[in-house]
């Protein structure tokens, strides 16, 4: 088998292969359909079958990018924004963002009422309740966001301004949407939070959950595989560098086998804390103290006291003379 | 330099710069044209000049939507969907599909029949007759998915329900791109079950070869940084957290230097099998026994007997207390 | 609280919740949106509120597009290229690209402009000119991408043709808009470049500064969490693999305390180095000899020399045998 590329390639280059009339595959599909039909009434295949609609990834990808223009007002819209239309694009964007995040959370409050059989949990009142307690959080989301932004800017020495930080540091990206979620997290909102900070996930390879305590200056730099489990506590001008794990521990389960969902599985880090890239911090119980910076490609499994620089010493390197195609 | 930012900025804001009047360097992108033309016939360039569509990333996505929304039905199209609808709903998606995946399995079939000089290969004929076979595995493709949702429920504490799974997991994502893809290369397709693979890479970090064989009850945590080569094997009920490679040693070559393309090259992982964040293991010939848990940032290149626990001995930390101002 | 899925999911599935009526939330909105605009006055909040349009991570993926059809010509538009139409669609393509590029370094460089209050740019002219620069370069961008290609074919066991490494690997995709990136930072074209590297982090998990140097035939393989710093320099028929970091150590401040942001921070790799999964390597004083082989896992802040091996001495294991119920 030759491969041919460029202009050698066959210049007709049409398939002689007669086009198949046959339809003899098709007309057999309401078999497939049956059978699918039938494995529907099955315990083992998931579907969801109701006229309510459901959250979606869609829409909270664009509730997001509704918050990160009121948050970041001219810098997403690609187009300019004049001092004079400004307040009123902003009072439209406002209003706008209210009624998706309201239908939103009524979705998802919704769901889970009907889903697991619980009483009436007044989801359309609970929604605009909701959604309107976020509002009035947006001001100080913009500070806070806005201290993330300085802090990236005094942290890498290859960025040259601010407005890079913002249109370009994916760390900026998923901390924005981590905050957004958070705050819904913390309004009790089922489901959405966590769509939320899985589209950051998937966009930024940084995985947040929602549920994580972050304090304000907080920087990530590269961020892929960087991942912050639920009951992380993290205070305030803390860094981490790509493939940085705040986790858990093996999981305790109870009596019975269940898994524990509520205890502290993930660790603390204090004030002003650096975690270099690659490292690995585990449990609940282990607290990193302040202003301690924990080298690259370290494991750690217990508490580190405030102050103080921990090095992996590295494991020995064995390094010999390559022979001439000796791989 | 002074940064400014907020309202200080200059209120007026437009640019003093004359909009340059002269088309000086667009009358000159001919010669730019003409050099392109000129190095496609050379054989260091690539190009794909042929008048029969190829497949497309595109389209693929579409397809595993399509493929996502009979597999999960109602949760993914954003709206309800009610009882009396559903059949009918679920037989357009059907027949839907199957003349999307027709149509691109021809594709991918005609592209390797003319672009390697092969006798004809039936494509148009290939094409409706795999996505056929592939229909009728849909089923079993719902259950073998319930296993993997069901699985990741268990394993993590963070979890609150298997709809959040299914909504928000990105390992279930590509865990059901893969079972996807995993089906089509058994049925010999070219080219597209890998552009479905590396679809899901994009979107979730995790990379899944399409060749590998992945047994029921499959989770992945986080997963960012995954790899799970060509000619890997894993067994049921098997755990992988963010960053675990399942990759090869260096690669065989023949005596004419060529790369073996074809042995087994990556492990195999036997039933019950965990493996922890960031651990690397290599090697056709290494097989971890049943039940066996590899803890993180580990390195294996040979065999795991049955029932072990493989822990890191963590090399040394070194700790000093930090110097003010000694960074 | 029990778990219902399938078909036992109640019948009629609506709400039983009242519509909630009233509007007590929306009506209050506008105090919303006056705190918002208070807070925009503030010093400690970003906002771009300025006339003309500012670089847009949306056109700057546009862009990119344009790029890749006039690169491998025939491979991305998703359906055929005849040979006779050929020439007149590159034609079209490559004005297309001139006179988005032009408008695109125009608006980042009237950004800085007006940004840093410098005196004028004479951004709308430097835009045509860079534009025109980058488009004479596209031959010798379209060569270069052609050993990255062959690189990739020769470097992975897995893969079956040319096609499948242009059509599905993410190496190819972020170097590929890395070169075009480094081509605009080398004009010195502001915010663009990196907007474009960010673009492919986002796409491939693949983070490379637009100010690195990489010569041809350079592979990625797999990919996810590789990170090239700013002053990287890079070789010929350089490999690395997924999780490679080629980084800076702690960052130099002068007498002020302001990072240095312009020394070189970032090592070097001479021609034919490979590095496999997971190291890193780190500082501006390091470089690695040609034709060296760094072994996966392994920590480097010191220079190698060329023909050399280096593997980790992995850290010693303990294996117990798995208590029954002993997790």
């Amino acid at each position: 088998m030759t491969i041919k590329y460029g202009l050698e390639f066959p210049k007709d280059g049409t398939c002689k292969d007669e086009r198949s009339e046959t339809n003899k595959y098709r007309i057999n599909l309401p078999q497939v359909v049956d059978q699918l039909i039938k494995s529907c009434s099955n315990e083992n295949c998931f579907e969801h079958i109701n006229t309510d609609p459901l959250p979606s990834r869609q829409r909270a990808a664009d509730i997001i990018e509704c918050c990160r223009n009121i948050l970041f007002p001219g810098y997403f819209n690609g187009h300019g924004m004049d001092q004079v239309s400004f307040s009123y694009q902003l009072g439209v964007a406002v209003s706008k963002l209210y009624d998706k995040l309201a239908a939103e959370i009524t979705y998802s409050i919704r769901h889970e009422c009907i889903r697991y059989n619980q009483s009436c949990l007044h989801c359309d009142e609970q929604g605009k309740k909701k959604a309107f307690e976020f509002m009035l959080s947006l001001t100080d989301l913009r500070h806070i966001l806005a201290t993330d932004v300085k802090a990236a800017y005094e942290g890498d020495p290859a960025v040259t301004s601010y407005d890079e930080v913002i249109f370009c540091y994916p760390g900026i990206q998923a901390i924005t949407i981590y905050r957004i979620a958070h705050l819904l997290y913390d309004l009790e909102v089922p489901i959405l939070p966590r769509i939320m900070t899985e589209y950051a996930h998937s966009q930024t390879g940084i995985d947040i959950h929602p549920g994580a305590h972050i304090g304000e200056s907080f920087f990530i730099d590269h961020g892929t595989g960087v991942v912050i489990g639920q009951t992380t506590t993290i205070g305030k001008r803390v860094k981490l560098y790509q493939g940085v794990t705040l986790g858990a521990l093996a999981f305790k389960r109870d009596e019975a086998g269940k898994l524990d969902r509520k205890s502290k599985r993930h660790p603390t880090l204090e004030d002003d804390v650096t975690v270099y890239a690659g490292s690995t911090i585990l449990g609940g119980d282990t607290e990193i103290g302040g202003r301690s910076i924990i080298g690259g490609n370290t494991w750690l499994t217990s508490s580190i006291p405030a102050d103080t620089k921990v090095l992996l010493n590295p494991p020995e390197l064995i390094m010999k003379k390559k022979e001439v195609k000796g791989e």
